[in-house]
């Protein structure tokens, strides 16, 4: 294993970019590739079973690419098929889950502290478990948002839509008044200000996706497998089971990418 | 190896404690185990074959009690004994030079990255390598400081004579102006008052033991050695080379215990 080989993330869509994203600011040597599986995105509805092989699916496709790392850089994913994952490769891989937990434990003041994500993350009860794992005092508030990963997807974090939406799915925590809110998919950052603005100022908001390159950063310190070769031609590569051009509009403007190669993929059946 | 087994730390002397600290605060679950090495103190000026073998036998006396993971948690002894640590035990062993370098990478606004340590750390450019690696346009002052530890072994840190040896030291950084500095030997927070009243307060002190405790808790996900038994009778030992009566004060100040549990113990031939 060279430490030049490329960093792989994975995602049911384009949420795994808002990981990317803070990847590419913290670690600018590292080479990325990207699978985001948006021919079936969303994860969250689906089976466990289906989760694991989709998620499995990708895996194999990045380690035959060669990578050193595996950062599955979705929530629901991560929810139920980390421990799966990690049993089947020799790389490290991390998931977003745990640093999210970590991060809002420490963020937190009044140790009340909401989670959204998807269905299928909510339903897992993976953050609530982490959380009370480690401080059993603090009270958890979980919503399921199952219209927001979509909401991303097709390219209207921005819209009226999204307002709309925000507001109606949030409204229940309102009345909770969680002093941090863990944004518990990697698709929400791209909604972030649409959030913050529907909470209220006073609430903290944790991207479990960007501080989960913090642990990849330890990671690549611990295993010693930093690429410290500045290259020109550094590679970001990104691939789609989806629309490339789609893909391609969402990445570029988050990115802030002029030209980015996105390439379309099939993985099993889909 | 269970979950309850104590996390090591070891230092030359007291300067360690200022890593168990953060590691209580930010871990409050996980049993603790101590090594300062007070009567070698300071590890400093030594050859660093010397510090090699006094960081392995403070290493063999934890693990024959039986930690779960070792945290080097003094830079003299990480600059220059990590990696052959590593080499001869099985559990997971985490320094203070990575998480330091790394956390001022992330602080810097200008580049201008300064980092103090023992004559030993400073000489071994371990910071210097460890951020040019990363970041090759960062400019880097390093600076000795070969009377800090000794004034807080002596329990002066509070003192005129701290105030004066810190000002002088210092100088030469003024001219410098960094606009991050590393307080590159665990020591060193107990004096970080006075060390900021120097800088100014403009510049950022980096604790690289306190951001070491970010690791730990990393590591302590990744590997599933996490803590989440609620005991009562939480350990958290100490063992000293030197006087107990001297740790013994300046560790109930500074972890602000009321009694504490320190053990003298002989190590090698001193």
């Amino acid at each position: 294993m060279s430490n030049e080989c490329p960093i792989g993330f994975i995602d049911s869509g384009v949420g795994g970019l808002t990981v990317v994203k803070e990847a590419m600011r913290q670690l600018p040597n590292e080479n990325i590739l990207y699978v985001g599986d948006t021919a079936r995105c969303p994860y969250g509805p689906r089976p466990a079973e289906q989760v694991i092989e989709f998620t499995r699916q990708m895996t194999q496709f990045l380690i035959k690419k060669g990578i050193k790392m595996l950062v599955i850089a979705c929530n629901t994913a991560t929810a139920v098929a980390l421990e799966e994952i990690r049993k089947t490769v020799s790389i490290p891989v991390i998931g977003v889950i745990q640093p999210g937990a970590r991060s809002a434990l420490k963020a937190s003041t009044a140790g009340e502290i909401a989670v959204i994500g998807t269905t299928g993350t909510i339903k897992s009860g993976s953050y609530e478990r982490e959380l009370h794992r480690k401080a059993p005092e603090v009270t958890v508030y979980s919503l399921a948002c199952p219209k927001f990963a979509t909401v991303v997807e097709s390219n209207q974090y921005k819209s009226a839509v999204a307002k709309k939406v925000v507001a109606e799915t949030l409204k229940p925590l309102l009345l909770d008044k969680p002093d941090t809110l863990i944004l518990g998919c990697t698709h929400y950052p791209l909604l972030r200000p649409i959030i913050q603005n529907v909470m209220g100022k006073d609430t903290v908001l944790i991207d479990s996706g960007a501080e989960t390159v913090n642990d990849v950063s330890t990671m690549l310190d611990y295993f010693d497998l930093n690429n410290f070769e500045r290259n020109e031609k550094k590679t970001c590569r990104f691939y789609t089971t989806g629309s490339p051009k789609m893909f391609q509009e969402i990445a570029s403007e988050w990115l802030s990418f002029t030209t980015l190669q996105v390439e379309h993929i099939h993985l099993g059946g889909e």
